[in-house]
C-alpha cells in the first residue's frame, strides 16, 4: 500500500466512512505495517469514544444484550461499534444463530458497525489487535464502543481490560463466574447483570453476588446487580442508567484517566513483549547451539527453566540472567 | 531454603512422598527459586508418566470423567496424579460442589494426588507454573498425570498443550466449543467426549463434531468420538480404550516424542519471553523517559505500538526496531 493510498484510508477513517472502518480494522487484525501506520496517524484523534466491555460465559446472552443495548442508543441517535471476540458470538456467526436473536437488523443501519475477530496469531496477540480495531473505531467517530468476549479464560480478561466501564454477564444455575470471581481470578466488574432473570434460580445467584462482593473492597463505586431479559427488553433501561452512573463517576472521580493511562500501559508493555518474543523466536531458528540446547532439554538433561537462562545469557550477557531465578551455577 | 533442605525435598519427592510433592508445588506455584533449583533437579526423573489433559467449557463434566478414570487407574494398582487449573473446578472447590460429585474417596488414597492451581502471576504465566508441576508429579512417580482446564480461552489451550493426549470433552446443546472448532481457534483435540450422553441433543452433537472432523485434515490419527456418562460411570471403559490406543498410537509412530519436543521448545520460549517481561517492567518502572513517553501516549500524541518501537529501540539499539512494524519515522 502506499503513503497516498493509507492517508486516503485515514480521511476517510476519520470522516466515518464504514468500508474504510472495516478495511482499517483487517489491516490491523491481518499484522499489514500499512494497518499499524493507520493507527498512529489517527491515533491523536481517539479518547472520545466509550467502551463498553461485556463478559462472560458462552450463552449468559451477551449478544442479546448489546444488541439491546445498541437499539437504545440508536434512539438516542448516538453513533455505535461492537467489537465481538468471541468464535462462539451470533456477531461472527450471524446467520447460523439468526434464529436465536434479532441483530441483523442493525447490520443494516449506517450508524452501527459490527465486526468481529477471532484470529490468533497477530503481533501481540488478539488483545493488542482488539485494542487497535476499538481505537479505529474510536476514530472513525463512533460514540459508544461495546466490545464481547468470552470471560472464562485470562486472555479473554486481557481484552476486556481495554474497557472504560466492564460489565460481567452471569445467567442463574451457571455459578462458573462467580467461582472465578471468589477465587480472584476474575477481577470485580463495575456492573454485574443477571441475564434471563425469568429463571427461578434468579435470586439465589444474586444473593450468592451479593455475598462475593461483600468480601471484596469497596472503593467508591458500589457495583450495582442489575437483573434483565434482554430477549424481551426487560432491564435494558436500569442497565443503561447504571452504565450512565458509572460513567459520570469515573469522570468526575478522575478514574476514568487512572484507568485509561493503567490500560495504555499494559498495551505498550505487552506490544514490546509481543516483538521480543517474536525477535528471540527468529534468532533460535537459525542457531545451532539453541538447536544442541533444546536437544539436551528432550533428553531430560537440562530442564526448561535452565535452557531459559543459558539463552538469555548468550542473548543479553550476564545481566538478565543474574536476576533470573533458576541460574545456571 | 538451604540446599541440604533442598536436597532433601528433592530426595523424599524422588521417592514419592506426598507431602514433598506438595510443598515443591508450592514452591513452583509461588515462583520461589527453590522451585525452580528443585525442578531443575529432578528433571531427569521425568518424562516417564503419561500427561493426559482434559479441556472443555465448564460444567461439561470434565472434573467427574476425570474422577471416573482415576477409579479406573487405581483398579490397575497405577499411581495417579490431578493437577487442575480451574477456580470453578470441584478440585478446587470440593468442599463447596462435593454433592455434585463423588471425589473425596480420592482425596484419601495415598496413590492419588490431587492439586489445583489458580493463581495468577507466577513467573511466566500459570501455563508455566503448571507444566513444572505436572514435571514434579512425573517425578514423583505418578504414570498417569491428568491436567484439567477451562478450555474457552487461549491461556487454557496453552495449558493443555503440555499434555501428550488432549481430550476436548463437551455436552449436549452447547455448541461453543463446537464453534471454536469451526472457527479454528481451537486445534483438534485426539479425543473427543460427549458426556451426560444421555441429553436429547447427543446424536445431533455427535453428527455436528463429525461435520467438522470431516474439514479437517487427518494425519493418520482418526479423532475418535466418545460417549459417555460419568456419573453413571457409562462409556469408561470405551474411553480408557481410546486412551490406551492413543498412546500405542504416538509411541509407534513416533509422534509422542515430537509432539514433547515442540512442547519443550514452547516452554523454553514462553520462560524467555515471560523473563524478558518482568526485565522490562524493572528497568521502565525507574526510567524517566519512559514516563515522558507513556504520558504522550495518555496525551494522544503517541500511539502505543509507536511508543514500543521507541522502547525497543533504546533498549537494544536500532537491531530490534528495524524489524518492528510501525517504526518511529
Amino acid at each position: 500500500m502506499t503513503a497516498a493510498a493509507s492517508d486516503s484510508l485515514a480521511q476517510r477513517l476519520l470522516a466515518g466512512d464504514k468500508r474504510a472502518l472495516a478495511r482499517a480494522i483487517t489491516l490491523v487484525e491481518s499484522d499489514d505495517p500499512a494497518g499499524w501506520d493507520l493507527v498512529r496517524e489517527v491515533y491523536p484523534h481517539t479518547g472520545k469514544a466509550a467502551i463498553l466491555g461485556f463478559t462472560g460465559a458462552p450463552g449468559a446472552g451477551k449478544s442479546t444484550l448489546i444488541g439491546a443495548l445498541v437499539k437504545n442508543r440508536r434512539a438516542l441517535d448516538r453513533e455505535v461499534a461492537v467489537l465481538s471476540i468471541d468464535p462462539s458470538s451470533p456477531f461472527t456467526k450471524g446467520a447460523l444463530l439468526g434464529d436465536r436473536i434479532r441483530l441483523t437488523e442493525h447490520f443494516l443501519d449506517p450508524g452501527v458497525f459490527i465486526r468481529s475477530m477471532a484470529n490468533r496469531g497477530a503481533l501481540g496477540g488478539l488483545s493488542e489487535a482488539a485494542l487497535q480495531g476499538a481505537l479505529l473505531m474510536d476514530a472513525a467517530g463512533k460514540q459508544d464502543v461495546f466490545l464481547e468476549t468470552v470471560g472464562v479464560g485470562q486472555a479473554e480478561i486481557d481484552i476486556i481490560d481495554h474497557a472504560d466501564t466492564v460489565v460481567l454477564v452471569l445467567m442463574p444455575g451457571s455459578g462458573d463466574s462467580i467461582q472465578a470471581l471468589k477465587a480472584g481470578i476474575m477481577e470485580i466488574p463495575d456492573i454485574i447483570v443477571v441475564n434471563k432473570a425469568d429463571h427461578p434460580l434468579t435470586d439465589t445467584m444474586v444473593r450468592e453476588i451479593r455475598g462475593v462482593l461483600s468480601l471484596a473492597p469497596q472503593r467508591g463505586w458500589r457495583v450495582p446487580i442489575v437483573k434483565t431479559e434482554a430477549v424481551r427488553g426487560k432491564g435494558i433501561e436500569e442497565l443503561v442508567e447504571k452504565l450512565d452512573e458509572h460513567r459520570a463517576f469515573i469522570q468526575e472521580e478522575g478514574t476514568l484517566s487512572e484507568r485509561r493511562k493503567r490500560n495504555l500501559q499494559n498495551e505498550v508493555l505487552a506490544i514490546c513483549t509481543a516483538r521480543l518474543r517474536r525477535d528471540l523466536e527468529a534468532r533460535l531458528k537459525e542457531d545451532a547451539s539453541y538447536q544442541a540446547l533444546l536437544e539436551r532439554v528432550v533428553k531430560r538433561e537440562l530442564d526448561p527453566a535452565s535452557a531459559a537462562t543459558t539463552i538469555l545469557a548468550e542473548i543479553e550477557g550476564a545481566d538478565v540472567a543474574a536476576r533470573g531465578p533458576g541460574s545456571v551455577a
